[in-house]
Parts: structure tokens; C-alpha cells; sequence
């Protein structure tokens, strides 16, 4: 792998002049302009005409800010790609800054590839600045829409858990993240400092951070700014970086003193970058230390450029520049007076010409096209996405001689094929986790790769699997895991998520936002489809054996499910097979964010690898194995099923009812893909009525046995005909650390009470079956007393297995012609 | 306010002898003992017959790593308990090691007087051991059951956060923070370190983090523990802090050496916060400057004292240790005799006496009766909680002189009331909020009392509303006033979150581990009620007007719902007075998390103050003044509402509805509590369904117009018996930023669409009114045209205002016998 990183000696033009620095300013001076000009005007862009009430917007809505800084950042940053050729993303923290990332693109002419009518000249200038923040226009925020962007400027937090996210496996791209002080604060962005310590110098890219500190937030002072500079000083050293700390803005000090100064001091800090890519590549990837990256500490004021004063109070370098400092402008002469005295004080008349385009001299100093950072195509990752290479699933098949014949863990199984996945995949593919891809029982992947690890060694023997370079990616905080797989998906890479399935709320809010991500990329012609976001949620609310209740939330699905249709899937195979035909079908698939359900305890296996995939084909279907109905007449009742446990409980009550009520004619449906219980109009998936009907029967009970909150199946299946006969059973926030079948009845969700649901809701069982229904709620209380004398499940119990299924199992037929709504995909 | 902060020097028997050493490695040695025999043994507890089998438990579930650590820390801690007199309380982080906590508190007799069954005895010693991650018995990890605790061991990364909420006004409280280094990764507990720029060092306790650097989570090694010491050091004192490194248990060192080595070092540390309060004390708690606290570096191997090696892999020190080092400890010899080796070590015969009770020269290390920490009223914080002293909210009240008339901002009016709040309840009431208190309009607040910040100062320009002592609390971190608050209320204090409706998804996590500690602690007797958690959301979903669609979320709602209805209550109240009503309520409220959202922008007020009591009580009621029908006949349509800007538009429509279709008889319900649409078996505040039925009819279309994602009113109405009549408007994640008439066409909840859905849901109007339909229709297109031009709601909407109120709300009669069920609280 050859490195691209030269030292500011090795360009062609190694030296710093006055132009380049009056350039520099100009264009920042240009960046602020139309920054403003954004937030403010209507129209009359170039104030040709006296500035007029009506030229400035009636809704003032933005952020002023942080855009100052960000535009400085941006300009100088331009400087640096074309000296030295080289390939950078701006992540921008301070995501509120939108105007002047629309601005910046603006100038070196990637705004007007992306949207023509955006044209360079005054008419342009005039749709720019009022499609901002404007009814039909474009959001306030870094979004979708910013050309160049990987990061919505909306939650805070994630700024360099995304910049090292799109570093990974892009080894010759620098990822210039700036980090808001305000952003500083938060979790998230405080533990991913510390992402320096899984990023391999030689194979991955570089991270710049640059820590904006201009001291406020929407009505505070940031704590960063109020320690000491030794404080600070510490504590970058100590997230392991060496801080170069560049402050300007806070005296008199004229634009050439400080462009140099920090141009100088970028220089210096991309020379250390390039000195340590060089030692490193030396070291060679598997044995490069840890280098001591630089970061950069940006102080400069609050609303750098903008009124000093409004109305009697300091305003630049205070809290109150952060959103529109002129909120009046419209309503008093004095504030329309403070505007133009603004805007005029960037001289727009010595940026644009008379056509109202960016006079040529400042607009030369862009970098080559391909370099301007608003199309790198690893900005728009579909563009370079390339489809995963995948083993073929069903060769790794768990052999099911019968129903429910054969015993497997169902994630170690997936991890067999991954270790498939990885091989193929060296350098698009990762797996992340919080310290839990062994416990979710990957760790067949260990045979092929290891966990990225740049961190201090110790010995062999407690080190296992640990390697400078590795396709595993593990830290303890889910904020960080989920970070770097959007930023590495974002960028046109692939990857998936394993978590404990009730910790994976850690990371709620982040999914709304990727959700939102996705759903406005869809809208957005030049946007192309990236990887769907997998998650594979194990160590479930049923089976958290060692923790207790505090790990026991299925929540997760309900948030998902919130989500656009367009861009959320929920899967629960019940069985190892099932789950390698979910996976490969997730990991195949584009724009979704795929929510699989899985466990990793030992569990029966249901069926061949051919029956899951057609199973998992039509997303949920009839066992015929497992019921009792008679071909051609209607079922007594229906058992529905979705999750690996709740499924081992129906088909038990099924092995019951068909031993204790052997006239009963029942009917066991299992659900993989939940969104096909949905209205077909509601889910791209969704069956439609007639289909659920033939399914579920338009009239007869059904009890459903869900593995989470019960109601979410009510809320799927509530525009169905027979609605009001589904009875669902799940979840109900009840646990302790017990064990799996005390759990199950904590939550009338076992076999015994099922049947007891049976024998209540089908007319007429419930006085000839008196006597069965009281031996199952005597089963229950047996079942519960052994577990209080002797701490584990009843033999029985645990050595269940289904009893007729040789031959029942051979009888599957399944009328595909049922299954006519909704996509497969 | 004097301070009981003592230096060693100033205690009865300053001298450390070798007494004190032995006395205290007896106790760890015991605590150690008790600690693997809960984990391990179902009796036999004292090993006086051979070790069988039959003596260890079929299921080994728990957590062994961290335990005796945490038991070494706690033995240590009641020695300078003893000798200082200190209040402390003991957060255990690495909440995984349960039996260590629950060792320590049967140790010093704390458990047996909680739990009397658990006798100091050999039979309680065996009630101990087999209750321990058993069935029926206790969970694994530190939680609401064990003694002394505030902090789930279950989710990480909230104990600091929890620890300051624990000190702040508690000036005499000692608050032990043990950090697990899994942990430190969490981004929430990155950022809790900064805690420290938010404490009073004279109004406030001490915080006192030990990050117990252990090495391992469960597969891994842990990031600060692989870092160099000089970067750890720095990260520490970037942070803040003065850090004290203790290393043990690497090498042959004797238990003297290690036990005086880190009784020295405690004392010190102890000495110098003596010092620094000393210091505060007379620079005056409005002029204290930020000391530097000291922190404790405790590097100790994982499963301290466990077994070396098992099978020939190292576990003493490895990850391997996490969890049950001995996992077939009952079904090989080796392990079996590896397990009894374990217990043997601790040399059990000199620790118990032949009755197994603990050693009379070791029983009376235990700090005295009121000072064991497991018996600290601030770890029971019900039991001091004092009742707030509130302010007579109907003298804050909106005038309303008819519905419509009055304009206000609705949490602003909350700001003025809660002004009194502060200043009646000075030191158990605070107000957390990342940095949105004025944001969300509450600065009324800062009349009386100011934001607490420790960091440093600029210039009282800038610097506004901020002090070294104040009763709110901001810091840009969901996580961080969450986690304070947390361990605010746990200690039996008083306060309230105020955040953005979407960012509070940030703590969903948090939220589901507090719900669950409040249920488990509903059924433990000797847990008194907390104060509740109170939830003020506002800048929510309709009114981004600056941010759009990335803060745009009403999903918490549906998050909340899902906990168990015991536990969880919502509010929407649609203005000022019914805010304040609520409020009131949600105060003098415990054992709940009450989500209250409401808007902050200049919205038309419905209710005077005596109407808003009423309605609150009821909790819903037909407004009658806004509807058409005629006493003593059935509507022929309902328009519901919850939330404030659904309201306006429901009485716009019905106000539109009133004008176009003047024999149409239209029926508005508001809702303000949301759990009343649920059944009243499914929550307290549910309808039965006979008064459900007469408020929203069994029969008549229900267009409910609500304030989140829609399908949650057909989730809580599933079971009605009109469930099949009610359409349901609400957000369905449609937005950016614009205006908010056009958020609320763009999710169709506005108006003109509402009369179109009364138009096509009652029958015969489709015909009649095809022409009113369309003239709907269009208004639509023009408010969006308008929009799209000129930037702004058109203005006919801006400045609507019910039109014939003033006779109307004369006529509100709402039939009181229909509330019948539910309860009102």
C-alpha cells in the first residue's frame, strides 16, 4: 500500500506567500458572506439596491456561530489538499453550521454540479440564499443535502466516532473533524477520543481533530473553554493526542497575522502526519505503534466577523451569536442598519463580479476537481460501494433430520459463515460490537481476523485475538460501535452491529437519526444507496441468564418500527438456518436499517436449510408439521409465533394440545420478517387482508406468542379483519436473574399457559377441558417450585423435545399461492 | 453550614497499626469467602463436610471479576468511616459484583436487619448463599434490593454522573464512586468526570472516584488499562483531578504490605479533602474556587485472589475471570477441588465461629450502628425525602377571558411558578437541562436562583445568570442531568429534567434502568417512595422551527408507554393553566417518571385556571364550547386532541366545521393524560370502558388528532368498543425546517385536512360537501404556495383566533358523573 502523504517540502510550491494568504481571506470573507446572506435575505443578494425590509426574510431561522470558524477552517483546508494533492473529508460537528458548508460548496463549485439551478451568478446567488431555511427549501442544518457531508447536523456527539468510522480501511484519506465545544460535552464524543487507540497507521486513514473552541453554547460557557490550558493540554495529551493550540480573533491582530499563523501551524501538523504515516509504513501494518496523533485546539470568538455589539450587549464572542444575532433585523431601522453594516463589511463588491459570479482570482484558488471535498465520493458512499462477495449460506446448513431433532446455537452458527464473509471481504467489511461478539458466540470469525487493536500489549495468553490489524472492532460503549459502522457505511462500506439486545437503547436516538439520514437520502437523485445498517441483537430478553432484569428490554423493535416504512426491517428467525437466509439477505440489501433478533443459547432447530429459505422467502408461514388441521377445513384456532423462544413454547403447547384436546384443530404460523403482519399499505412488506385472512383466519382465536412488548403485535395487525380474535402474549416487563423457563412463565408465555389461553378462548373448551386446564396451571406452579428448591428448570422441561415431527415433518406443505402481497425482496 | 470533614490527625487513634491491617484483610478475606460461596454453593456453606457436588448450585450464574476489588475498597472505606465518623455511601460502578455488596452489608450486620431471615448464622449463611442468583431469590448484580445502593449494577456508565447527583446539597456526605474501567469506555462516563466543574466544595459533598483498573471486561482488555501511566495521568488531571496510583496483587507482596500501602494513601487522600473543604470553607461557598480533587488509581489483577490457572490457562488476571471462572466447578473432580482450593484459601474456619457466625474480633470492625453504609438514609432516600413546598400554582394562572383570548407561552408561565418553587425549596430542589432551561423558556427561574458552575469566569456580560451555588444544573450531555438527577431524587431530593422532546431519546437506556429500579423497589417494603422523575419536553416536534428535521422525534412517548403502567404517566397539557395543573401535580407525585410535554411559543390559551384544574383532574373532557352537538343527543362526529398544536388545529376544524356545516354535530374531547385512553386494567388512570364509551361514543367516527407518531392512540384503544371508528392523525416523521403551518400540513394533522377526514369518515357528507372538500383541499395548496413564496404561515392562520367563544365558553357544562372510573390521584 503505497502512501500519499508528502511533507509540505516534497510540493511543488513549498512556500507560503502573502497571496495565498490574501486569497485565503478573500475567500473566507466570501464564505461569511454568503453564510449571512443565507440566514438573512430574501433576495437583493449582492446589495445592489439599498438593503430594504423586504429584502430580508420574514422567518429568521439559522445559526450564526459557528460558521465563521468552520469557513476559516474550510478555506485553509483547501489550501492544503491542492499544495499537496490530497484526499479530505470535512465532518462538521457543529452541525448547525450549515450555511457556511452550503457556502464553501458554493465556491468551488460543487454546489451548482450537484443542483444546477443553484447557477454562479446573481439569479444563483438569490436562489441560494432563499432556498435556506425556507419553506421547500433546504434544512438549516449539515444534512443529506450538503454535498460532501457523512454527518447530519442535528444530535451532537458522533463527530469523531463517524470521522474514524469513514478513516477505517481508506488509508490514503484524511478525515479533518471538527469538533464543536459544545458537542465536546456529551458522552459520546467525550469516550470517542479515544478511537485513536483502534486506528491502524498504515492501513487506515488519518483523523484530524480540531477541537473549535469558540466558547459557547446556546446560553452557556463550554466547560472546555473554561479550564485551564494546562487542563486542556492534559487532557488531549492524555486521550493520547498532541495538541497544537491555535487562538485568534481576540485583539487586534490583522486577517495576513493570523492566516499565516495557522497556516503555518497546519502545515507543521500535516508534516507530523506525514512523518508518522512514513515511520509507520516502515513499521509495517502489523507491528506499527501507536503514534501520538496531533489534534488541533481553534480558539477564536463566537460569531467571529459578525456585529460586535447589538443593541448595547457584546455580541461577537458570547452565547449571543449562536443562532441569528439580528433576530429584528426586519422590524427596526436600527437592526436593518447592523446587517448591512455586516454584510457590506466583507466588500462583496470586491468578491463578485458584475454578473454576480466569484471573480475568477478567488475562485482559482479551489482545489482540482476530484479533490473538492464536496464530491469525494467517499461522501456519497453508494458510488463506490461494492457489493459484498458472500459465501454461499446454505453450505453452512445446521442438518435437521426433523423438526426440532437437532440442538444448535443459532449466532454460532452465523459466525461460521461470517468467518466466510471476512475472508472475502478484507478491506469493505467489519464487525462491531461492544466487548460482546464472543458472547453473542461470533467468535468463529476469530479463525479468520482479529480485534483491531492499537492499545498496549500485554501477553499472548490474556491478548488473544487482539492484532494491530483485524475486521473485529470492540470497545465498550455501543455510542462509539454504532458511530464508526454508520461513518464506515456512510463512506461505501459494509459491516454489521452486535449487541446485547437491551443496551442497543443506548443507541436509540443515533438510529433516529441515521433513520432520517436514509429517508431524506432517498429523496435525493444523486445520493446512491448505501449498506443497510444490520444489527444482530442477541443475548435477548429471554435467555440474560446471568444479568437479570436490567438487561431484559426487547424495546428496541417498537423505536424501529417508528421509523419510515420505507427504510426499517425486523427480523426474528426462530432457528439457526432462518438466520443464515435472514443474514445474507440483510447483508445483500441497500438503504434498510435491518433489525435481526437471535439467539445464542442451545436451541431445538426447526427446519432444512431449503424449507427456511423459502420460510424466510415469504417472511412468515403455516407449520403444517406442527398442527393439526385438516387439509381443506378451517383451524379451531391459530398458534402465531415470532422469536426463538416464544417459538419453542408454541410448538410445545401445539405437542400438548395435539396429546391432551386431539380433536382441536390447530394451526401454528411462525413469523420471521415482522413487518409482513403489517397492512400492505402501511410496509412494503405488509400482506395484504386477503392473505392475512387465508393465514390468520378472519374469525378464529388467535393466540400469538410475541418475543417482545405484546402490544407492538397489536399495533401491526390492527386494521385486520379478525383483530379483535388476536390474543398476544409477550414480554411484560417482568425478570430477575432465574432461569429460561421461569422467565418464560414469569410472562404467561410458556407452553402451560398457552394451552390455557387455548382452552379460555375457543368456544366450548373451557368446560370440557376444566380438568386439562387446571393440570397446566398445576404444571406451572411444579415448574416454578422446582426452580425455588433446586435453581434450575424442570427435566422435562429442558429436555423437551418435539415428539411426532419424524413424520409430521415430511407432510409440510405450504400453498405458496397464499403468499401474493408485499415484495419479497 | 459547618463540616464534619476531619483530618487523620484530628481522630481518636491516628496511628495505623498492624491490628488494624490483619483486622482488615480478615474482613476482605471474609467478604471474599461470602462473595464465592453465593455464586457457588447451594449449602454446605461453611465447607465443614467435604466439598460434594450436590453442594454447588446446577446453574452457576454471576460475576466474579470485579468482587474483590470492590470488597477490598469497602473493607478499607469502614475503617476511615470508623475513625472519621464519615456519612459515606458506596456507588458501585462495576455493578456486576453483587455478592461482594451483599457480603460486605452481612458482614457488618446491615443485611440481617433488613433481611432477617439471612441470620448470622450457619443457617443464614446458607439462606445467603442458595438465595443468590437463584430462583425467588436475588438478583445478580447491585441493585434496588441490595442494601446501601442507588446504582443498578446493569447498564454502565452513570456512576459518577449518579454520585454527584448524590453530593450536590449534601455538604456532610462522603461519596465513594468505584469506576469500572469496562466502564470508563461508556461515553456517558468519559464525560462524567467533568462533573467536578459543577460541585460546590462548601454547599455540596465530596465525590471520590476510584477507577478500579482491573484490566478485562469480558473479552477484552480495557483501554486505560493500556494506555501509558504518564497518558493516564494526564487524562486524570485534564479531567481535573489529582490522581493517586495504587498498584497491588502483580507480584509476592504480603497482605500487610498492600493493606498499609493503601490505608496510607486513603488517608492521605482523606487528608487532603479534609483540606481542600477546609480551604472552600473559608473562601465561602459564593467565592470557592475549583479545588483540584484527588482521585484514586486502583490497578489490581481481575478475580484478585481467585485461582491462578484453570485447565492451564491463566485466570487470576484475565478476562477470564469475568463472569464464573469454574463454570463445570460441579461436574469435573479437578474443578470441583479447584473450587473448594478457592474457598479453603480464605481460611473460613478462623473467620466463622462453630455457630458460623463472623468472629467477634472481626464483627466489631464494622463502622458503627448509623454510619454502615448499607444503612445510610441517603442510600433509601425515601426515607428523608421532604415534601417540596410549592407555591399556590392557580396564582401564576393565565387570564382566560374566553377560549382563544389570551396568548402566552405555556412553560414560560411554568418559569414564573417555578421561580417560587426554587426559592421555597433551596436545597432539595434542582432544575437539570442540557443547556436548554432558557431554550425551553424557564429563565423566569434565574430571578431567583442561578446555574451552578464551578469552572472558570470572563466577564459578567457573558457570564450571566451563573454561580458558584445555584439550583440548576446545565451541562450539554443528556446523560449527565439525567444521571444527576438520577442520584438526586435516589437520595430523596426533588427536581425535574427540562429537554428538547427529541434529544431525550438520548436517555432512553436510562430511563428503562430507572423504571425498572422504581418497580423493583414498589415491592420492597423497606424501600420508601422517591420523588418522582419529571420530564418537561418542549421545543418538540412541531415547533423546530429553526432545526428541523433532525430534532423533530415524539417517539419517548412510545417508549415510556412500554414500562410498566405502575410506574409511567404522561401529560400533554394543550396550555398555560393546564401545564401548571400538571405540574403542580407531577411535584407532589412519587414513584413515577412523568413525562410533561408542552410548548414554549406564543400559543391561544383555552382554559381559565378553574376550568384547568377540573380538566386536569379528569385528566380529558369534552370541551362543549368548541363542539356543535345539542344536550342530550349523540355527536355525529368526535374530534380528539392531545398536545397543544393538534388542539389549535382540532378547534380550528371544528370552528371551520361550524361555519360550513352548520348541522353537522361536532364533539371535541381534549386529552391532557394520556393513560386515560387505556383500559383500566391496563393502568391506573385508565376509562372504564362505559365512560370511554360516552365520551368518544360506540359508534360515531373519532378523527383524533395527536401529538406523536399515531399509532400509539390505537395501541392505548385497542380495546375499546368503538376502537374501529378511530382514525388517527399525528406525526409520521415527515419534516425539515419550515414553517409551522407547514409541519402541519406536511403530516397532515392541520385544519383544513381534519375537515376533509369529517368529510369523508361521516356518512352522507362525501356528497353533500364534495365542494367544501375541495375548497379544503386548495387551502392547503395555498398556505403551502404562500409559504413557499414569501417564507411565512399565511396570515389568516397566524392570526386566528376562536371566533365565537365569547358566548360559547359560557356554556361549558361537562357532566362530572361521567368520570367515574380510574382514579385521580
Amino acid at each position: 500500500m503505497t502512501s500519499t502523504w508528502r511533507t509540505r517540502a516534497e510540493c511543488d510550491s513549498p512556500e507560503l506567500t502573502d497571496d495565498h494568504l490574501d486569497g485565503i481571506h478573500a475567500w473566507w470573507r466570501a464564505a461569511n458572506y454568503l453564510s449571512v446572506g443565507q440566514i438573512y435575505l430574501l433576495r437583493n443578494p449582492l446589495l445592489r439596491e439599498p438593503l430594504n425590509r423586504d429584502d430580508v426574510k420574514p422567518r429568521l431561522l439559522g445559526h450564526w456561530g459557528t460558521t465563521p470558524g468552520l469557513n476559516f477552517l474550510y478555506a485553509h483546508l483547501n489550501r492544503v489538499i491542492s499544495e499537496r494533492h490530497q484526499k479530505a473529508l470535512y465532518i462538521t460537528g457543529p452541525g448547525h453550521g450549515g450555511p457556511g458548508l452550503v457556502a464553501s460548496n458554493y465556491l468551488d463549485g460543487v454546489y451548482t454540479d450537484v443542483y444546477p439551478e443553484i447557477t454562479r451568478d446573481e439569479g444563483g446567488l438569490q436562489r441560494l440564499f432563499k432556498q435556506f431555511s425556507f419553506p421547500g427549501g433546504i434544512p438549516s442544518h449539515v444534512a443529506p443535502e450538503t454535498p460532501g457531508s457523512i454527518h447530519e447536523g442535528g444530535e451532537l456527539g458522533y463527530a469523531l466516532s463517524h470521522a474514524y468510522g469513514a478513516a477505517f480501511d481508506n488509508p490514503d484519506l484524511l478525515v479533518f473533524a471538527v469538533v464543536g465545544d459544545g458537542e465536546a460535552e456529551t458522552g459520546p464524543l467525550a469516550t470517542s477520543w479515544h478511537s485513536n487507540k483502534f486506528l491502524n497507521p498504515v492501513t487506515d486513514g488519518v483523523v484530524l481533530p480540531v477541537l473549535h473552541l469558540n466558547g459557547f453554547k446556546i446560553a452557556n460557557p463550554t466547560v472546555l473553554a473554561r479550564i485551564s490550558e494546562e487542563e486542556l493540554v492534559d487532557l488531549m495529551q492524555g486521550y493520547g493526542h498532541t495538541p497544537h493550540i491555535f487562538t485568534a480573533g481576540f485583539d487586534d491582530e490583522e486577517p495576513e497575522g493570523y492566516h499565516r499563523r495557522y497556516a503555518e501551524l497546519l502545515d507543521g501538523v500535516m508534516d507530523d502526519v506525514a512523518a508518522i504515516r512514513a515511520t509507520a509504513a516502515e513499521q509495517g501494518e502489523n507491528d506499527a505503534e501507536r503514534p501520538r496523533w496531533p489534534m488541533i485546539v481553534f480558539r477564536t470568538p463566537k460569531g467571529w466577523t459578525g456585529p460586535k455589539e447589538i443593541d448595547g450587549h457584546k455580541t461577537e464572542g458570547s452565547w449571543r451569536s449562536h443562532q441569528v444575532p439580528l433576530a429584528n433585523a426586519r422590524d427596526t431601522e436600527e437592526h436593518l442598519k447592523n446587517l448591512n453594516d455586516w454584510l457590506m463589511s466583507y466588500r462583496p463588491e470586491e468578491l463578485f463580479d458584475d454578473s454576480g459570479a466569484l471573480r475568477e482570482e478567488i475562485a482559482r484558488l479551489a482545489p482540482p476537481v476530484g479533490l473538492r471535498m464536496g464530491e469525494r465520493p467517499e461522501a456519497n458512499g453508494g458510488v463506490i460501494r461494492k457489493e459484498l462477495r458472500l459465501p454461499n449460506f446454505e453450505d453452512f446448513a445446521v442438518d435437521v433430520p426433523h423438526p426440532g431433532a437437532a440442538i444448535a446455537e443459532a449466532t454460532r452458527v452465523l459466525g461460521t459463515w461470517l468467518t466466510g464473509v471476512v475472508e472475502e471481504n478484507r478491506h469493505n467489511f467489519r464487525i462491531f460490537g461492544p466487548d460482546e461478539t464472543a458472547s453473542n458466540r461470533l467468535q468463529g470469525v476469530y479463525d479468520e481476523t482479529d480485534k483491531q487493536w492499537m492499545a498496549d500489549y500485554e501477553s499472548p495468553e490474556v491478548d488473544q485475538h487482539l492484532a494491530r490489524r483485524g475486521q473485529v472492532m470492540e470497545m465498550l460503549s455501543e455510542h462509539q460501535c454504532q458511530g464508526w459502522l454508520e461513518g464506515y457505511l456512510l463512506t461505501g462500506r459494509h459491516g454489521l452491529m452486535s449487541s446485547y439486545e437491551a443496551f442497543i437503547h443506548i443507541v436509540d436516538s443515533m438510529v433516529n437519526q441515521h433513520a432520517k439520514w436514509l429517508k431524506v437520502s432517498d429523496e435525493l437523485e444523486w445520493r446512491r444507496p448505501i449498506a443497510s445498517l444490520n444489527y444482530l441483537l442477541s443475548s435477548h430478553v429471554w435467555r440474560q441468564d446471568h444479568n437479570g432484569f436490567s438487561h431484559q428490554d426487547p424495546g428496541f423493535i417498537d423505536l424501529i418500527v417508528n421509523k419510515k416504512a420505507d427504510v426499517v426491517r425486523v427480523y426474528l428467525p426462530p432457528d439457526a438456518n432462518t438466520l443464515l437466509s435472514t443474514f445474507d439477505h440483510c447483508l445483500r440489501s441497500t438503504q434498510y436499517i435491518n433489525v435481526v433478533v437471535a439467539g445464542k443459547q442451545p436451541s431445538p432447530q426447526w427446519l432444512t436449510m431449503d424449507e427456511a429459505v423459502k420460510h424466510c422467502t415469504r417472511g412468515l408461514g403455516v407449520w403444517e408439521w406442527a398442527g393439526t388441521e385438516e387439509p381443506g377445513t378451517s383451524p379451531d384456532v391459530v398458534l402465531g409465533c415470532a422469536g426463538d423462544v416464544p417459538t419453542v413454547e408454541v410448538l410445545a403447547a401445539a405437542d400438548l394440545l395435539r396429546r391432551h384436546i386431539p380433536d382441536l384443530k390447530v394451526r401454528v404460523v411462525n413469523v420471521v420478517d415482522l413487518m409482513r403482519l403489517q397492512d400492505e399499505k402501511e410496509h412494503p412488506h405488509g400482506l395484504s387482508n386477503r392473505d392475512f385472512d387465508t393465514i390468520f383466519t378472519p374469525d378464529k382465536p388467535v393466540i400469538f406468542n410475541y418475543h417482545g412488548y405484546p402490544w407492538l403485535i397489536h399495533r401491526l395487525t390492527y386494521r385486520r379483519t379478525g383483530h379483535s380474535n388476536i390474543h398476544v402474549r409477550g414480554y411484560k416487563e417482568e425478570g430477575t436473574t432465574t432461569t429460561p423457563f421461569d422467565m418464560a412463565m414469569l410472562n404467561d408465555i410458556d407452553r402451560y399457559h398457552l394451552v390455557m389461553d387455548v382452552i379460555d378462548r375457543v368456544p366450548g373448551l373451557g368446560t370440557r377441558y376444566a380438568g386439562l386446564r387446571q393440570e397446566m396451571s398445576d404444571a406451572r406452579l411444579d415448574a416454578r417450585a422446582y426452580a425455588r428448591t433446586y435453581g434450575d428448570d424442570i427435566p422435562e422441561v429442558k429436555d423437551w423435545v418435539w415428539p411426532d415431527a419424524g413424520d409430521a415433518a415430511t407432510n409440510q406443505q405450504v400453498d405458496e399461492t397464499v403468499f401474493t402481497g408485499g415484495d419479497n425482496e
